[in-house]
């Protein structure tokens, strides 16, 4: 069996940034062939970003999408790299682009997979299976391919396929064992959900059988605004071996030794059709998709003397992964927009401290300035912990008080109650905007999820700021990071600003638990609620107190017009606010009980 | 040739209030019925509201639609409409809904129609062509129906259709001619985009020819969040007559007696179809749709004597037509969303005062609060205009200086430059947000969309609010409107306020043209770079100076961060900022040139 040396290239991409992706994948290439590699396969999308959303109605970057792939193939042959086979997602279209969403819906464009060898693109492939739920609209952006490429390469037949391809049963895999393919090819930009790793092992395996081929699986690394690329490489067999699995959320070049069988020793694809029933469990249809063959001019290499393993990386906890991606969800917002340092306020409260400290991991104490901001009713416990977490974590410390701002409203305007509440929190957030404006930091907002879900906040207050680290995150797990986080060497946070019962400190002596149910009542509605679509019948009848679900249902529903208005923030769950979760801000349909005003 | 006395039900829904939906269904229907109507159709989704979304998701929902149009069709029979048949619209589920968008993305849920009659529901068809383009979604959360039904009524063949149908080629249409339908019923939920109505009757003759039937044409009139349904329902014979037309932008029952082949006297399907060329210009498929035909036990009447004409509503002039829109979109926002009353800050500009105007207009003197808040740098004529324009629309008006708490922020920190301008823009959000929070206003934002496009705006000052009428209004718009509402009469605008240069009065004689090119320049480029997705090029081609396109491109790359975080607005152009507009955040594909941090 003729052995091929692979590379995967779990790598991150910024989306619009042509010449910048194309540099980097030149600078893993030279690393792959470096390594004696022959075949380097990046993830999808890579040259463009992903997703590129409505950027794809533009003519003029589907053009220099084009223009870069193939300026990539010479520049690769000039790097003496043109013997390399590289592998590269991009975006193509059918002859001339449509002119706008309007004109030709979803019409000609494609999510591409493009071969390049000796300065040329050899082979394209387009992705058949579209995505068009959850944070997915590929129904709007692409038309589905109809037909699945079949390389021929150093002796080896190598099918190209992209993401979605591998999450639906039928199509391009059934036609990679018709085609009698040794190995295929899927790359990927699959977002990060928690535990997702746990569901991508049994589904390549599922594949690589239905294949009947070795499935060699690359998805992106890093972040693009709301979402998080985590990586998880790996290379499983036909029979459902794992041979080899790159890490969550940092950039690696995996290498691996394969040995696959030669082209002409693959049985022919009626035999294996017939000998072998397929293990699956999901009916699927066979898309009777043309295969189109294309050889590569590259001989087989002799095996190398030292067979190359790429290992199997260790499996961290949920607390842990949940902490990468946050990190990295920041630092990329932070970097990729070009902002040199970020600004918060600091509480003493257990929601800053750990963005405060996420923060740090990400972008180093240097560049995070925390701002105390205390009022008459800030206690002063709360000053101490905003100080201790100042100081154990190294950041830019600053003391703002905000008294004298707010009377000068107060002795303007007649305000009372909820009012004077507000009113302090927005405060803290013009002070926040105008160090931003002055300085130039990104301003970072805490909320919670389970605070955003019922619309505990101030709106243009404490919602203020243009990422959360938070959004996508519940109380009772921000406590958990916390505890996790404080584990990890010297710890960050605070144990009073964890152990402390929470307050918005707005008014004397407020405690969160005057205005909400326990946490650890809350997120398990909130969960149900907003991730599951559950209804109020069946939240009751999975256990939780009728009453409790009725007040907490009727708060979600009115607070959707608040979170119109928040922050982007890493998605970490089943549904996120934002992309995923789209609902008309007017709407009577109230799980929580009859309509009454917002 | 049987006389069918129909009725255009052109009216209003909520999105999530059924009961509420159902019962005005029952009240138009009892108002059809005494004019002697046979037959009602209200637009697509009466009985939810449209769009609704991931509410689709919710099985819920799902459930409270069918359990509704069950009790719908018995409360008819019970009110004495039995004998009327009345087609609605809902959503529909094949079997028990899926449980979550990841569970089954789009699968089995249907946008239906409906036929009411006799306490029972004797006919359904669900939608088969799905936008999924510019502000829909609609393969995220439907399925396609595969069957056409024809409904035998009163002796002549109709069929069931539902708004998209009507707009591509092939299906239904071509269905209901091999049927020999003699009417094909179309509903809709079709929103407004200026001169839209232009594009519709020509659609609706080639639609009719192709069907060799008589089309009855049935749109939504009301606002749901960002989207305006300005009605303009119609009929229209197989030959191309017009034989009546409903208005824009108000509830209407059209009432028009049509004469139809009778059932039995349509020539059979393949000799129509031999004979007859189509007309159209579209290639179309025959998706081969299976023909499903329901007999409703409802005799023929005799003609009435006196034939019932509807008439054809005028057309109105392109400022009036935005106007409705505008106005209608802000009084539905206020009103579906249950506030009581808005309150806005009148600078003495342009801008303000036009939205001032509307909301009047939408709600009412009484319903408006005005509030002047000028600071150091405001023009006594600033004053004067905002004090004229309340005398003139007779809103609530206050004035709140900002000099007071814009010298406490500047007191106690270091500011300067953009920041000490922005300040004063938050300080006025802050001042709006504390009286919506004291008094229940919904606080209306004022930035046009020239505006908003080049970021010409404080995000948290001037962006503070909770809808924006002139979201999508570009500012030489803006001018054009406020001229044609003072010519309809009392001239509720100032002319000062129109005819002076624009200034945002942040520091000592400020003007726009000091930032941005003249609006006349400003606004070709907007359009063509964001409704058009016209690249650089594309651009300087059509004759724009290149360095001012480049200046512009690069205001409008950079913007998308501040957008994000705005108020919705009514959509009156081929692509408004918010739901058809979708672009990454983070994003260096600059048309503007190379990219720089934001």
């Amino acid at each position: 069996m003729p052995t091929l040396r692979i590379a995967l290239a779990q790598v991150n991409s910024t989306v619009g940034d042509i010449a910048g992706n194309a540099a980097a994948i030149r600078r893993w290439s030279r690393a792959a062939a470096d390594a004696g590699a022959q075949l380097i396969a990046f993830p999808e999308m890579m040259l463009t970003g992903y997703p590129i959303e409505d950027l794809v109605f533009r003519n003029s970057f589907i053009e220099a999408s084009r223009a870069g792939l193939a300026t990539l193939a010479r520049d690769l042959r000039a790097d003496g790299l043109g013997d390399l086979a590289v592998v590269v997602g991009y975006v193509d279209a059918d002859g001339p682009a449509a002119t706008s969403a309007e004109a030709a819906p979803g019409r000609g464009r494609r999510d591409s997979s493009a071969l390049l060898f000796g300065g040329e693109v050899v082979a394209r492939y387009d992705k058949h299976h579209l995505p068009n739920y959850g944070v997915f609209d590929e129904d709007r952006y692409f038309e589905p391919g109809t037909s699945l490429t079949v390389v021929r390469f150093a002796g080896v037949d190598i099918a190209l396929t992209v993401c979605e391809d591998i999450w639906q049963a039928g199509g391009p895999f059934t036609a990679a064992r018709r085609a009698g393919a040794s190995m295929v090819l899927n790359i990927n930009a699959s977002p990060y959900e928690l535990n997702k790793d746990d569901v991508r092992l049994p589904l390549v395996k599922r594949r690589a059988a239905e294949a009947g081929a070795t499935v060699v699986y690359v998805n992106a690394v890093g972040a693009q605004d709301e979402l998080v690329f985590d990586g998880d490489s790996m290379i499983v067999t036909a029979g459902g071996e794992l041979l080899s699995r790159a890490g969550q959320f940092t950039e690696e070049l995996l290498i691996h030794d394969l040995s696959l069988p030669a082209a002409d020793a693959v049985p022919n694809q009626a035999a294996k059709t017939d000998a072998e029933p397929l293990p699956i469990v999901e009916q699927f249809i066979d898309d009777e998709m043309e295969i189109v063959r294309v050889e590569v001019p590259a001989e087989p290499r002799p095996a190398h003397g030292d067979k190359h393993d790429g290992g199997v990386a260790e499996r961290v906890a949920d607390a842990a992964e949940v902490w990468s991606a946050l990190v990295l969800g920041l630092r990329d917002y932070v970097n990729k927009n070009g902002f040199r340092s970020v600004v918060l306020g600091l509480s003493g409260g257990i929601d800053s401290a750990v963005v405060a400290a996420i923060a740090v991991d990400a972008l180093g104490p240097e560049r995070v300035v925390g701002v105390s901001m205390p009022s008459g009713y800030s206690s002063g416990h709360s000053r101490d912990d905003a100080a201790d977490l100042a100081k154990r974590t190294g950041l830019d410390y600053r003391v703002e008080p905000i008294q004298p701002m707010v009377d000068s409203f107060l002795a303007n305007m007649s305000l009372s109650g909820l009012a004077v509440e507000n009113l302090q929190a927005r405060v803290r957030g013009v002070i926040l905007m105008a160090l931003s404006n002055q300085e130039g930091h990104l301003v970072l907002t805490t909320g919670n999820k389970s605070e955003l879900a019922v619309g505990y906040s101030t709106l243009y207050g404490d919602s203020v700021g243009g990422f959360n680290p938070l959004k996508d995150v519940p109380k009772t797990m921000v406590w958990q990071l916390a505890r996790w986080r404080n584990t990890q060497g010297e710890p960050p946070i605070p144990d009073n600003s964890i152990s402390k019962p929470p307050s918005a400190e707005l008014r004397p002596s407020q405690l969160d638990s005057d205005s909400l149910p326990d946490y650890d009542l809350l997120d398990p509605i909130i969960k149900g609620y907003v991730d599951h679509d559950l209804g109020r019948d069946d939240l009751v009848a999975a256990g939780n107190d009728p009453a409790l679900v009725d007040r907490v249902l009727r708060m979600v529903d009115l607070a959707e017009y608040k979170r119109r208005q928040s922050a982007p923030g890493p998605k970490i769950s089943g549904k996120a606010f934002g992309r995923d979760r789209r609902l008309p801000i007017t709407n009577r349909f109230r799980e929580g009980g009859a309509f009454r005003p917002v």
